[in-house]
């Protein structure tokens, strides 16, 4: 059986690879596909996967995926030029736009240093970020990184990086998250919250 | 940004309806792929859908998937042809084969009897599979369908359908799975296990 089902086990194969899929969930995913009705969705996702792969581009300013030189956040004039917000990935762009309260550019890091994974400076986007900041005379670096240990050496990295150049390094407040319950929160963000209070 | 993003959006809109992914999954995935050492599995995942989508038939026999008009189970001299196991779809055939307990062959039937869904014995393999039986003298048909209402109802409605026909009907023992623990299972379960209990 193995060898004739060579197609769907590919697939299967293929698709167990990728993250929060696995050999169960894959083997549902192509299953479902192949049913007499799903047949077309295969090759939906097919021709999309393909234009995916042949029209999206990196923005060469933000690392931002585009479909052209520079992305559309780049090139806005509603977008102010002057703040810059480093996160890790486009997922936490797409976060951050989806929350809708910023209205500066980004910039794309690629990952955070790690030792660990050898992951240093020149393997992120951080010597594109320090000339652009020179280039366009930034006035405020925003550092949007997670509260792990590899994003806070990476934010501390990048914010020496910065000193003396004239740009003002902030970054994201921490403290209790909306609808978060103090009982299930951990205690350094209790501890941040609380050195963060503010007057009621 | 979302006009821009077309390619992008399509692909995690498509992924997004697959069972067991959900808009956030699907994000994950889009973006995984995306990134710049992961652009050729977007790649091999369209290429292997495409030749999935044209090459997988449907044995005409059984319903298994295949590459030719019947399935390897079908045409093996090695599987008994004197007893089908009807399953409701193909990854019930999958499981049984993994289990390696069955030399016999298969008949899926696409579903389950269902009023709510509309779902009759002409809308699922029923007509096809009494058509075998009467052609090649099965001797005993296995009804290896899911404990569920539905499941049963169709179960019960094949083996009316086939009395009279000089064919044994059997179905798959009920009780403790293997690693099951009585204090988590169901009353139906247990009850089903007291009465099908054996000398030790």
């Amino acid at each position: 059986m193995k060898k004739e089902l060579n197609e769907i086990n590919i697939l299967i194969d293929l698709l167990a690879k990728l993250p929060g899929l696995g050999p169960v969930s894959s083997r549902r995913v192509v299953l479902h596909l192949l049913k007499t009705g799903n047949r077309s969705r295969l090759n939906d996702i097919a021709t999309a996967m393909i234009r995916a792969s042949e029209n999206v581009q990196t923005c060469v300013d933000c690392g931002n995926y585009c479909s052209a030189h520079k992305c559309s956040i780049c090139l806005s004039p509603q977008r102010s030029s002057s703040e810059i917000c480093i996160v890790q990935d486009v997922s936490d762009l797409w976060a951050v736009e989806r929350a809708g309260a910023y209205q500066g550019r980004y910039h794309i890091l690629g990952g955070v240093l790690s030792m660990l994974d050898h992951i240093g400076p020149d393997e992120l986007r951080i010597p594109e970020l320090l000339k652009r900041v020179r280039r366009d005379a930034t006035q405020e670096v925003i550092l949007a990184l997670g509260a792990t240990v590899d994003g806070q050496t990476t934010a501390h990295y990048i914010a020496e990086q910065l000193t003396g150049q004239n740009v003002r390094v902030t970054t994201l407040g921490q403290g209790v998250p909306m609808g978060g319950e103090l009982e299930i929160l951990d205690g350094g963000t209790i501890t941040a919250a609380m050195r963060s209070r503010r007057e009621y």
